[in-house]
């Protein structure tokens, strides 16, 4: 088993998070995504969508965060990031598939149309595609929007954004607002519940992985 | 267990056909999209994102296609469409994610943006976004290249996308290919995998639900 890895990229992150959490290591691959290792071969033979994080396992490459993680959590059941009873992983899937939608491709949205570094990589994958500046500032109100719904999820659940236990939902929220920092974009004032929700998920170890 | 449902749209057919595989019928609301309803109280209130299929479950409601799914696969495990061994889940896995990220959301993105019916609507959710001309453009280029990836999956694994079982990629994928139908977007003439799988996909009974 193979990582297949960016310290700089927020999708990564979300699977060194949840190795950390597992307590498991794999040897890792770092691919250099600006010098665009990760467009020309072998890593584009490895995986054709030229994204990070890849996990190759028995000679199949998993592509998607979702995957891999998929994988951990059967391999390796303890502790469940993905839930414990039916409703509990309904409820992790219910929110990740939110902050994955209205989160993350938001905040991408945003800043592969606004960075002057991002020309004609509006969208991840092999092929070029131009900037559409009404695409950035759509990706920016999206990105707001997103942390007000968070605070009312932050508000209806605690300590952790699905209850009682830790799970990739609150990998997934906090990966997700350190990217929005890039763009410099905070949590809004009123965002009281989300603050005290971030300080908890932000103080775990893993949390720096 | 009540399934908020609308007969038109793509996504709520996805859980039709899931239920179908399964053998397991639910109480239906058809929700009138048309007239709007989705966007007003009683509706919104369960579902403030004002997406259909909801699936309300002991006073929780799940609101995204792999919540649902993961819910009714854990009390229904049989047959399961979510895959059997670690690698086929993550594999499965795999699969969904990209078909949904893109397959649905280039076909999505080209008819909100295109449409004239859909004028301001060109993200679901309670807000009301401007149509960007470009996006409908993009959208059109990015379904074009999923059929185009669609056929080299088909190309290796038979009968089904994943291999031997039938699971959510099959219904994805069937959902994502008629949902472009709509765009009169059909398969390429050199997809004879793709043809191969569809018709063998088409043909189940779960396909009209």
């Amino acid at each position: 088993m193979k990582l297949y890895d960016c310290a700089t990229a927020p999708s990564p992150r979300r699977v060194r998070i949840f190795l950390a959490e597992k307590g498991l290591a794999l040897p890792r691959v770092e691919v250099d995504l600006r010098a665009g290792e990760h467009l020309r071969a072998p890593f584009r033979e490895l995986n054709p969508h030229c994204t990070v994080p890849v996990l190759e396992v028995d000679g199949t490459a998993l592509c998607s965060t979702a995957a891999i993680w998929r994988y951990l959590e059967e391999i390796c059941p303890e502790p469940p990031l993905l839930g414990r009873s039916a409703l509990e992983k309904a409820r992790i899937a219910d929110l990740q598939w939110r902050i994955e939608s209205e989160g993350f491709a938001a905040v991408a949205e945003w800043l592969r149309n606004a960075a002057p570094g991002m020309k004609d990589r509006a969208l991840t994958g092999p092929r070029d595609y131009a900037q559409i500046p009404q695409l950035a500032e759509r990706g920016r109100k999206r990105a707001e929007q997103f942390l007000h719904w968070l605070e009312t999820q932050a508000a209806s659940a605690a300590p952790y954004l699905c209850g009682e236990q830790y799970s990739v939902a609150d990998i997934d929220a906090l990966v997700c607002i350190d990217f929005a920092r890039r763009l410099h974009l905070e949590l809004p004032p009123e965002a009281g519940a989300t603050r005290r929700w971030y300080a908890l998920a932000a103080s775990r170890p893993s949390a720096s992985a």
